[in-house]
């Protein structure tokens, strides 16, 4: 993987005691050894954490350093002194990485990002983020390891490590991008939210980053789901540094670009409901023949975050009277005399009504793969959609019905 | 409650073995021994179910004489043989009535209305429906007995039969009104839809009832949840024969008819989320200050729907974050800096920051109690909605996650 790396990042992570777990990674740097390109992408909740407050304000930007990250508390509903320690680890990051960073690249508090995820609705303990930013500060690497635990570092009720990386090769260049993600379910105690930071040495114009990561988010980690509880605290970052040389991309290495960037995305983004909590399936709702993209976007949502859909796949059950019924109610029109349904392509309704099938091998298709592929054709419009959720189980509710305020 | 059921309606039920549990009563007879107004309000689903389509094309109706019911089969996704199976229901019923009616009451098949409830995307067994709707006709009865008989003939994956009635005295008539509702979980195999039958003998022309009838939706069965996933065959009738006599209702009687039905819709409603699948509480979501109703329906709704919220009922864990995120992502404008929870009772979010409270104390209040009360005010508007949903059971999983296709 450190050949895919871009070039010119540093990464560190600390164990600095936010989460309660001793000795788990909280406080992660992500640096960038020159000025970066950076676009961020962010929650559409109202109720809106102070580290996305502080993000929104300041991308798209031409010339940010880095990215301070905290697990283990999320710095949400915490009114004026959330916004006042959201600011402070910014103040604390930038000190803390000027002092070890190659002479003469001192990095302000304003080319800072920040990104904050866990526990809702109690104060950040500064008393140990502080620390813990000098000490991750110290730590900063280039390099496999280092890139891992910063990966690690951001993870909360994630069972696994995010990530992913691509090399291109355009115009004589070599571009790299790489990819951490987190997320498992999405807000409150013992709770995860959704962070997302994209990093290239590519040469990008600021609105360059912020159009395609835009565009590649509308494609990634807006079609996912657990269990469709949008967070206080979703952030997507794209740092672009330059560092592999050269003039912002432009015309096919653009596009080329781009296509790179929304694959890599969509490879992050499902990793998130394949980790669901306490998930046994990735289920995959494919919806085509929509009248828009908008309109499918709708149906594969509705479906995806259908308890009974859910519940049936982990169930292993083929149950496609609850697929059906739910695109029925996303409040978009659909032709059911037209309606076909595939699920792990075996076919099981078209033209409005029932087809036979073999229910115990289309069950023991489901009990085998971790994948479930629900492909629903609405009609014969231009309008796609693939959205990706995970199954609703008996973990699932085990875990998130345990006291935890 | 004999004394409090309108005049003038008969009732019947039989076990007709469309139901795999033997002995079940599954096949339901409604009549009225003369011609009633009626009204119907239907699911929104797209995907609608054979009878749904049928009640929809003959409501409002001012000659309606019965209602026939199966439980057992939805008849949904079933095509033209669908249709054709509940007209075939209309034609027998009315036979049949007609066998067992006073002298000179014939019944025409179009004065029927039909509701089916249970697995969705199979035929009707008719060789089972059809003498079971004889057999209900030849026990055609008046009283308590019959009428609770009717009550459990329409029920399926609910715990306990759902019924309720009122009498009330205007301008010297007494006139009663009497309510009978099914619904646990939305659909599928082994599961339930919301089907709800209102009778009175109150005068009333066949446009009062349909607006009457919407008006009491709006503020009952529009306003429950289980999961959140909308039937195909949701139905909810209002006959009023007018056996209590007079004119039709006016003015001040006819406002003091609409108050009543309309809380006794509330009432026949909460029992639905109360007995929902798995369900060990019923969360009333209590939203004012919005700057409309629809906008504070929008909110509460939302909040109803979040597995986050219903498993943090469950696990008795005042878990505000989750609700106040919930009402974050709504799509309603909301200001935090005046939103306001209470939890049963206890204040635990204000002015955009928490409020310290004893989280034991609060636990145990929910723990104690079957009802949960969230009450959430967003501003100083309007607009209010309360809205009636069951928490996310791990009993709820392992129901809708067996095997039953």
């Amino acid at each position: 993987m450190s050949d895919s790396l871009p070039v010119g990042f540093r990464y560190a992570s600390v164990a600095a005691a936010i989460k309660t777990r001793a000795g788990a990674k909280d406080l992660t740097l992500v640096v960038s050894d020159r000025p970066a390109s950076a676009a961020g992408v962010y929650t559409q909740n109202q109720v809106v954490a102070a580290p996305v407050v502080l993000c929104r304000g300041r991308t798209p930007m031409a010339d940010a350093r880095a990215v301070v990250v905290n697990s283990g508390n999320a710095n949400a509903c915490t009114g004026v002194r959330g916004m006042q320690d959201a600011q402070r680890m910014c103040q604390v990051a930038a000190e803390a990485i000027s002092q070890h960073s190659p002479a003469g690249q001192a990095v302000r508090s304003d080319q800072l990002l920040v990104m904050s995820t866990g526990v809702i609705g109690r104060f950040l303990p500064m008393e140990k983020i502080e620390p813990g930013i000098k000490a991750a500060a110290e730590q900063l690497a280039t390099g496999e390891n280092a890139f891992h635990d910063a990966a690690d570092g951001i993870l909360t009720t994630d069972k696994g490590r995010k990530v992913t990386c691509r090399t291109m090769q355009t115009e004589g260049r070599t571009i790299r991008i790489a990819g951490m993600a987190k997320g498992a379910g999405m807000i409150g105690p013992n709770m995860a939210t959704m962070l997302c930071c994209v990093l290239t040495d590519a040469p990008l114009s600021a609105d360059q980053a912020q159009q395609l990561l835009k565009r590649a988010a509308d494609k990634s980690f807006n079609n996912i789901s657990v269990e469709g509880h949008t967070s206080t605290n979703d952030t997507m970052l794209l740092l672009a540094n330059g560092a592999a040389g050269g003039e912002p991309l432009a015309g096919g290495a653009l596009e080329e670009f781009a296509e790179n960037l929304e694959a890599m995305c969509i490879e992050l983004a499902k990793q998130i409901p394949a980790d669901g909590e306490g998930a046994t399936h990735l289920i995959e709702v494919d919806v085509r023949g929509a009248s828009s993209d908008s309109d499918a976007r709708q149906i594969a949502q509705t479906v995806a975050c259908s308890n009974l859909v859910k519940s049936a796949v982990f169930g292993c059950d083929p149950n496609w009277g609850r697929i059906v019924s739910a695109a029925g109610y996303a409040g978009v029109p659909i032709d059911l005399s037209r309606l076909e349904l595939q699920l792990n392509g075996l076919l099981l309704f078209q033209c409005g009504e029932p087809v036979a099938f073999d229910a115990k091998a289309a069950s023991q298709a489901i009990r085998d793969q971790h994948l479930t592929h629900i492909q629903l054709i609405v009609g014969d419009g231009p309008g796609q959609c693939r959205h990706w959720t995970s199954d609703l189980t008996l973990d699932y509710v085990r875990f998130n019905s345990e006291y935890t305020t």
